[in-house]
């Protein structure tokens, strides 16, 4: 499937051996192996494709693994993996014990630093930089890869802040191409799109500077503007960027599909001492018709149509919908009846679905870019002035906002609804992106409530409760994908908080779950039954507060109790569960003290591959909860 | 003590009706309130010094608390506190009981948001900008104060992203006094002298403005001046300050300390639409020499007299170290034997006693800014290139790079030895500060080496092991203040890791205690020990890896354990013992189970005060520690 010149690159040793005219070629070889590789593997498609000619000429220019090259977020750096060893590989990638779909520096000394959550890169390089310095390597150089959209996040700003008075030897690239996953938003975005439309800031810069230099009329009018042009000089030209303000020298706006433009720009950049950034200007989805016009489906298509781009795969009518459209259609649905709420998203419009409400109720519903942190306190700012915010932020992310959570959240009470999305074990993204610790993380925070939804007719009785009353901060978290019914549309009812529920009753063994992994624990109860053997399962609802009348009332029917997690063992739900026992049977020793079997995900970072595969290497599964049960029960 | 007219000024509806002439007084007096006050009740001296005229100018400008005033960190709110209602009470800042150090939304209608942690004014700001406006309320002012070290924080940049394209009713006061805690740096701070220092700024863009319509030249040279400036005009004009770049209208710089123009210019900004940003240049420490020749020392110090400004209460030579300075002086020692050691701290080189590496070290040891999450990141970048970063942050900023510490360093395996002081209950500072989650949100990371010296000696011993292997991530925790020798300077030796010690044998209960609260406990022993009962005590060091042999002998020896925190009990060190166990015991039913009482910090926030009282109310002081054992024994 390799084309002529790809076939015999294996590695950046090959490509240096290329003559700069062979490299579109390489392009667009390298560019139909992504999109012919993809159709069927389904991947990060459009920022790949955008970052083509980027990644050959950086592997071209610079002395790569030696010269250290990060990619911020990384699920564009599809090309610069195949030149870099994995080729061959690259059909394996986020499967199974395959190659990841971001960089991981386990697994090639050219990924010099994992990624996966935006704006680390240039903090990460910075580091590196200060390292060679120290060690005695001038010339090492270091560069960071970094998109437009991830450039709102704070740190990336933190890090030029630091960076731009560091005198280390980086080049940022700023990858612009208007789009993070949705469309960018921000000062930023807009600033970027004015220094890119007019061309003239660059050859402004150079007439004025040379302007300066030589010209010394002698009429008032002349002289007025001599003096203009040199405080200009002075005062403002050096800081008239933004970048240049903070101390960086700026380059660009160029092309970043013209390889032969870039190899050079970069080979001049690299004699150059001192912070640079490089701003180039790339198309999302480059190469494939379908993915250049729709760069947001196109982001992680799913399979489809090598040639046509056409999406395959299409869900039927009646699969169960994803939590994520349940939500968008419940929170418009909310907000029609409850003028006080408003939607919060930091960048993952699509992949959260709040959407919905920014089409419908585009006053309310905020797309507030890459700023997790920023999403948090906004939200908190709303809340005090009497607004009830749903602030929709992936897990993993939320770890982001973690600080904004307790300090400006929980501390003052304020009624936010923090949504957390993709929840537990999110597959083929990896160890980046499980939401694997939000229970254990948020469960010690004072004031907090905390729940999640077994299916998508809890998750609107849920979202119903958190707007209802003044409850306070609310967190209510689910995960990627697919429901339990069909029929999702359910009349809302309030649930009385901190109240499990009776899944089913039982002898011997109860399970107890919390979520949507209470399925799978449902499956393997139901099994038994099958064969005539019946456990009790009863779903908590709530981490925080836990149902202790249930509790008490499980200790006192069973001997054995197992919980069941999507998430850390250490800290997390079962350890709440734990923690009441013990308590209880300390200051009353004829507490029938049950024992008690913790299933949730162990102490390692969990890899890539499908959700089954990896919930049954957590243990977590239907058959491996079957086998933990007919082991207690044996 | 108050002045005549301070006297007369109970809240800010006084206030207004004050001719402007009288305000100059005004600041006099309140200063001298200030400064009369904080000589005998300490607290944060400098920052509110310098915010005098401004605190005067917003409340006497603006319709409070129908317009919203946030002050970011808060620290610098003192004589907002004593206009709105708390100058009475103002001699309690900080005491047990009596008004917070900070703006606290339950303590008055006129602290819009509760502050503590930077960099999340705007955001607040911004949230509440946009409830005004969805509720239709279009007068209505929400400002937000901020100072040029909080700025570099990552929050606040994402909030002036999103803010700048809002359309948001919003002022920023920039206080720029060119220092945060320390002394600021970065580029943003580099970038903010230049434009103060060239006032040329706001002339020239006016003057430039002005001829561009004006001149219509027709030589050659004068029509390339004009097409020049025109080009200036529509394409780097706009975007030739920082601020605007990001879409907010730029203002200043102006006296900070000149109370008649900043209300002027107040007055003036309030009738401008849209998102707006005012620089003003103050003193830190104003009307104070000495605070004002050494701000960073007046930061807070202490008592001291307040017609000279002289520190009272040094510390004797016999006293006990801080953990502090046995830090910064045992880093110095570290790095002078292995060049592989560096040092970050994010602004906190005073407080952490970074500023021994800085002084000795300059190339080693960095000061990154008001930006945790970058040097978390940062430090990850050196240890990926073979360095031994040192990254001191304060525990309750951690929280800030959670994301950083699980994504870039505790995934990635990488040798970064984190140092988390304030950890535990810090005192004065109250509910923003105390390092009260540390432990449970790490515990459940994978890879983190987790451990709490019980004096400098170990922490020095602890210091020493995490840089002499390769270990991987390794989280050291210790309090504000005094340790408890005063020969802290004992040989460093390695501890095996995940390894506790035996502190006293004893019979039938057994604390197990984590890091310097050990001492509390150790005071309670000795007190049962005089009434000739001996309990045992086992510092257990080390968190993660918690000590399970130790723990197994534990059981067999007793029937009672109690497990002793500075840290919430919610899946804290506590939480761990329990987990382990409950483990045992269901896969071994003859496993003999200890009862097991938890003392820690309890399952809500807790206010100010000193350390002593803050402990007592959580039950883990040695009187408290004593009862519980007494109880248990009984």
């Amino acid at each position: 499937m390799n084309g002529v010149v790809l076939e015999n690159i294996s590695n950046p040793q090959d490509l240096r051996h290329l003559p700069v005219s062979d490299l579109p070629q390489l392009a667009l070889e390298l560019r139909n192996y992504i999109i012919d590789t993809l159709a069927h593997h389904p991947g990060h498609l459009a920022s790949s494709l955008g970052t083509v000619e980027l990644c050959i000429a950086l592997h071209y220019v610079f002395n790569t693994p030696d010269d250290k090259v990060i990619f911020d977020v990384g699920h564009q750096a599809y090309a610069h993996k195949i030149l870099t060893g994995r080729r061959d590989a690259f059909p394996t990638i986020r499967t199974y014990g395959g190659i990841s779909g971001f960089p991981k520096m386990e697994e090639s000394p050219y990924d010099a630093f994992g990624t996966g959550h935006s704006s680390t890169s240039i903090s990460a390089a910075l580091g590196m930089a200060m390292a060679s310095k120290l060690q005695g390597n001038v010339d090492r150089q270091h560069i960071a890869v970094i998109g437009d959209g991830s450039l709102t996040g704070g740190e990336a700003f933190e890090a030029l802040n630091n960076a731009g008075v560091s005198k280390a030897n980086i080049i940022v690239v700023l990858n612009d191409n208007g789009i993070s996953i949705d469309k960018a938003v921000g000062g930023l975005s807009r600033y970027l799109v004015k220094i890119t439309a007019s061309r003239q800031y660059n050859d402004l810069k150079e007439r004025v500077w040379r302007k300066t230099g030589g010209d010394k009329g002698r009429s008032r009018s002349r002289n007025f503007f001599s003096k203009t042009l040199a405080a200009l000089k002075s005062s403002l030209l050096d800081g008239a960027n933004l970048f240049e303000s903070l101390g960086f020298r700026y380059f660009g706006p160029i092309d970043g599909h013209d390889t032969r433009q870039l190899v050079e720009t970069l080979d001049q950049l690299k004699r150059l001492k001192g912070p640079k950034l490089l701003h180039i200007v790339t198309t999302k989805g480059k190469g494939l018709k379908a993915a250049e016009n729709n760069p947001v489906t196109y982001h992680a298509p799913g399979r489809f149509d090598a040639e046509t781009g056409v999406q395959l795969n299409k869900e039927s009518d009646n699969q169960p919908p994803k939590y994520q459209d349940v939500f968008g259609h419940t929170i418009v649905e909310l907000a029609e009846q409850n003028k006080k709420i408003v939607g919060i998203t930091p960048a993952m419009p699509t992949g959260c679905s709040l959407n919905m409400m920014m089409e419908q109720m585009p006053d309310r519903a905020f797309d507030v870019g890459i700023a997790e942190q920023h999403a948090v306190t906004f939200a908190a700012g709303l809340a005090a002035q009497g607004m009830v915010p749903f602030c929709n932020i992936y897990s993993s992310f939320m770890q982001r906002a973690y600080d904004q959570v307790i300090h400006d959240v929980a501390l003052q009470k304020l009624h936010v609804v923090m949504c957390l999305d993709r929840a537990g074990l999110v597959g083929e993204d990896g160890s980046t992106h499980h939401g694997a610790f939000d229970m254990a993380a948020l469960r010690m925070v004072p004031n907090l409530t905390i729940c999640a939804p077994m299916d998508e007719h809890e998750l609107r009785n849920m979202m119903f409760t958190a707007q209802a009353d003044d409850s306070g901060p609310f967190v209510i978290r689910y995960p990627r994908g697919a429901s339990v019914h069909s029929d999702w549309k359910n009349p809302m009812q309030r649930l009385p908080i901190g109240k499990g529920r009776c899944v089913a009753e039982g002898k011997n063994v109860a399970l107890l779950t919390i979520g949507h992994i209470g399925n799978e624990a449902a499956r393997a109860r139901e099994e038994l039954s099958k064969q005539g053997i019946s456990v009790g399962q009863y779903d908590m609802r709530f981490v925080k507060p836990i149902d202790t009348d249930l509790l008490d009332n499980v200790a006192r029917q069973f001997r054995h109790v197992v919980t069941v997690e999507d998430g850390c063992l250490e800290g997390g739900f079962g350890s709440a569960v734990v923690e009441y026992y013990q308590q209880r049977r300390s200051s009353d020793e004829s507490y029938p003290l049950p024992e008690i079997t913790r299933l949730g995900i162990p102490d390692r970072f969990i890899m890539h591959g499908t959700v089954g595969q990896l919930r049954h290497e957590c243990g977590i599964d239907a058959e491996s909860i079957l086998a933990t049960l007919q082991n207690i029960l044996s």
